[in-house]
């Protein structure tokens, strides 16, 4: 399949098309596949919601985004006029079986009945299953029809099966496309390229060589505006039941027979199985999880996470795993799963750190190796080495980082992960979306820790607003012997 | 011991002192040491040489050959004024027994008799001999005296074991320190460190990863004035017997015990020792030789070698050899050592190329693994890996050099490899020096070789001046699957 080709007809109804993550993700990402001709002319795109909206004031709106989120380098007036005309609106709650239905029907019979048909849930979850319900009763779903599910697929094991009953009932399992816009990222399904390409790096990727390994995606920003909602999730739901675990995924995953989406998607779930769990004592030993207070964040004072939410709150917004993979292959490599709002910087990364060399030849001892992954900012990979210190005669040793960034060429910024994921889900392609039982296996594992720290079993810790995180994350990796990549200088 | 510290005192006899080496790289590297501190106030340069100078004439000579050689930055009129204090001279042939001797005597016996003696012999090595024999006669060999032989130790066995036995006999084979420029380059030492302080380079150190590796040590410039003298040596003896066979010693040695010289230098003869004999048939399969003819260097028209030399010439100015090592390490993994004058670019490098992996995930085929060290010029390492190609949806694969140039810091350019070895002689520290067994394990492998050459048992091949050398070395590679690193683009 050559993803860089114009991709068949489709019409990609949305639920929830006036909101945020419509106008800032999705229909840039559509403009920027348009740009680059993957989005044939008969496309549609069809916003819904329940703002009573004309087309025209649909698509004022939709420009309004577009020349609000697109970089400047690839707005295009006329460019951006052709999109337009590929937009249409029905207004429709979608969780009611009114009338309202018979617009987008109307809209969606013009076409012809093969015509692919993306409906992408951007509400809140539990709309899912009465939406799916109302397209079944409305006749809507057709053999060519998809549906691409917005996280949070849940918030435990129960509603979580609960949505993907709702859904399952009326899709079959391979035309739901669980999105999870990590896997869009290029150095994301990069892990793949580095690890299976390259037998100089498999050779090295385990127990045998491998000392830990660090998953972090770590935001300067805090919740502002959203403390309500976010308040009803926390980082560990958030970022680690979904993201980081599907990284783990990947970069613990045994190499899969190919690149097929349930050869990829086993392969992370035989991971996310063998997880071991952390249950009882070990929620107080193998986590962490702790509140940002006041504090500075880019020379700026910041607010604490209970003054943004004006009230007490049990909810974390700094979140750390310390798992273990009980397979053969990962017998006692640490993996720490880290996420944190307000942190002092963003990045999201995967450094993955080596054993020391067993030697005592040299007048200084190494360093440990270590292969860092960067996800994002600045993409690309650096490996760290010892050389011999050029500046004494003495074989004392020295500290060399090879750098690589990643480049698209021609200057131009990486595509937004839901670039890749809108296609991938008009050319039918899931291997970058998650299956079913990796969400049920996903939550099945983080379940306990939610439980045991809604019953305070772990104390919540603190830190500074723009600072690194509490610091019982140190003294967790250094029980050990280990220390944070932005430690280790 | 700690190298980067002051050495103790010592008087460094030259021989060959108004010579080309001692002015460009020996006296320059005298005063770089001083400049850093690392030579004493008492320490002394004392030239000797057929050529009768008195001693200001001769400080005149030094301070001009300073002023020429050492970079800009490094000048400094009042310490080259305070290093000239450190430097005499006395009129004297080396091989003769007259009273010229008296001299070189009464300078010395002005010193300490417990002060390090350091003769270093910068003539033609069929001198060396007439020379121990003279220092000896005059009781100029003391319990602290050691002798530094320049390059070429021979040009055959027989010539080789001579000239270690005419030394030997005066000297300890712990006090004779053969010079290998080679040795002293800052990248060659870090053969070293990135082997043996990096766990996750040695695990792939072997014909289980690696595919061949070839060795290579180029120069633009051709034999010009010295076409006489480079006629009676070549490319074979000029630069693989000795620096190239030092390289591989270093890349394909078994971990040494420790750094200690006999370790090291142990383990480098084993390589030696180890190397599958070209002999019959084999020279003509596994080996290249060629002159280059006229062309185009640096967009300037070049001569020929023949027409530089003005009569015909049975002798290379390019070779190549395909070695194999009998180890289970190196188990049919071939060694190219290749060196050229008039050549494309000047390069000398190690390229480590590995084996691709056994794969069809991918849309498009993995380039080869491969590490670059880079010796000279810009002296650092590159890996060559696979990467996803961000350009494109599909699990498309993309090459990604992770690059490290070694800086000295402060911007101050490498030291020169002689400051080095002119200091670890002092030190007593022969690690980075060839021992007599090496030498001659060196000549016993390059002979054969040597001798069909001499016979045109393999036919002189022809190579443009500024080209990457003769066809049939792209066609000796070709045979295996391999093609040369300026080839791989």
């Amino acid at each position: 399949m050559d993803h860089a080709q114009q991709v068949e007809p489709f019409d990609y109804v949305i639920f929830g098309a006036t909101g945020d993550l419509t106008m800032r993700k999705l229909l840039p990402a559509f403009y920027n596949r348009m740009r680059s001709g993957q989005v044939p002319d008969e496309a549609r795109i069809i916003g819904t919601a329940r703002t009573a909206l004309d087309r025209e004031e649909f698509v004022d709106r939709v420009r309004e985004a577009l020349v609000r989120f697109l970089p400047k380098e690839v707005r295009d007036p006329s460019l951006i006029e052709r999109f337009l005309m590929r937009v249409d609106y029905v207004t429709l709650d979608g969780t009611k079986s009114g009338s309202d239905w018979d617009g987008l029907a109307a809209v969606l019979s013009t076409a012809p009945p093969e015509r692919i048909r993306v409906y992408y849930f951007a509400t809140a979850p539990q709309l899912y299953g009465a939406i799916c319900e109302n397209l079944h009763a409305k006749h809507l779903i057709t053999p060519f029809s998809r549906v691409v599910l917005e996280k949070p697929i849940g918030t435990d094991s129960a509603t979580a099966e609960a949505i993907n009953n709702g859904v399952g009932q009326y899709f079959p399992e391979n035309h739901i496309f669980r999105i999870d816009h990590y896997l869009g990222k290029e150095t994301v399904q990069n892990v793949i390229g580095l690890r299976f390409a390259n037998p100089i790096i498999e050779a090295v990727w385990s127990s045998d060589f491998i000392e830990s390994v660090q998953i972090t995606a770590a935001e300067t920003v805090g919740v502002e505006g959203r403390a309500a909602y976010y308040n009803t999730s926390g980082a560990l739901r958030d970022m680690i039941q979904n993201h980081l675990l599907q990284v783990l995924g990947l970069v613990a995953m045994e190499q899969p027979e190919s690149l097929a989406a349930d050869n990829v998607r086993n392969a992370k779930l035989a991971v996310l199985n063998a997880l071991r769990p952390i249950t009882g004592d070990a929620v107080r030993t193998e986590t962490v999880r702790a509140q940002y207070t006041e504090g500075m964040v880019g020379g700026k004072p910041a607010p604490g996470y209970l003054e943004e939410l004006g009230e007490p709150s049990n909810t974390e917004t700094y979140a750390l795993l310390r798992a273990f993979i009980d397979t053969p292959r990962w017998k006692n490599v640490p993996f720490y799963l880290r996420t944190a709002k307000r942190s002092a910087e963003k990045v999201s990364e995967v450094v993955i750190t080596f054993k020391t060399a067993p030697t005592h030849m040299f007048s200084t001892p190494p360093i440990a190796n270590c292969l860092v992954i960067r996800i994002q900012p600045h993409e690309g990979v650096e490996l760290h080495l010892n050389v011999k210190n050029p500046a004494t005669d003495a074989f004392t040793l020295k500290e060399s980082v090879l750098n690589a960034e990643f480049e698209m060429g021609g200057g131009l910024p990486f595509p937004d992960s839901y670039e890749r994921l809108l296609l991938d889900a008009v050319r039918g392609d899931p291997v970058l979306f998650i299956r079913r039982d990796e969400v049920e296996a996903a939550w099945k594992w983080i379940e306990p820790v939610l439980d045991a720290w809604s019953e305070n079993k772990s104390p919540m810790e603190t830190y500074s607003a723009g600072s690194y995180g509490p610091s019982k994350a140190t003294t967790l990796l250094a029980e050990n012997g280990h220390h944070w990549h932005e430690n280790m200088e």
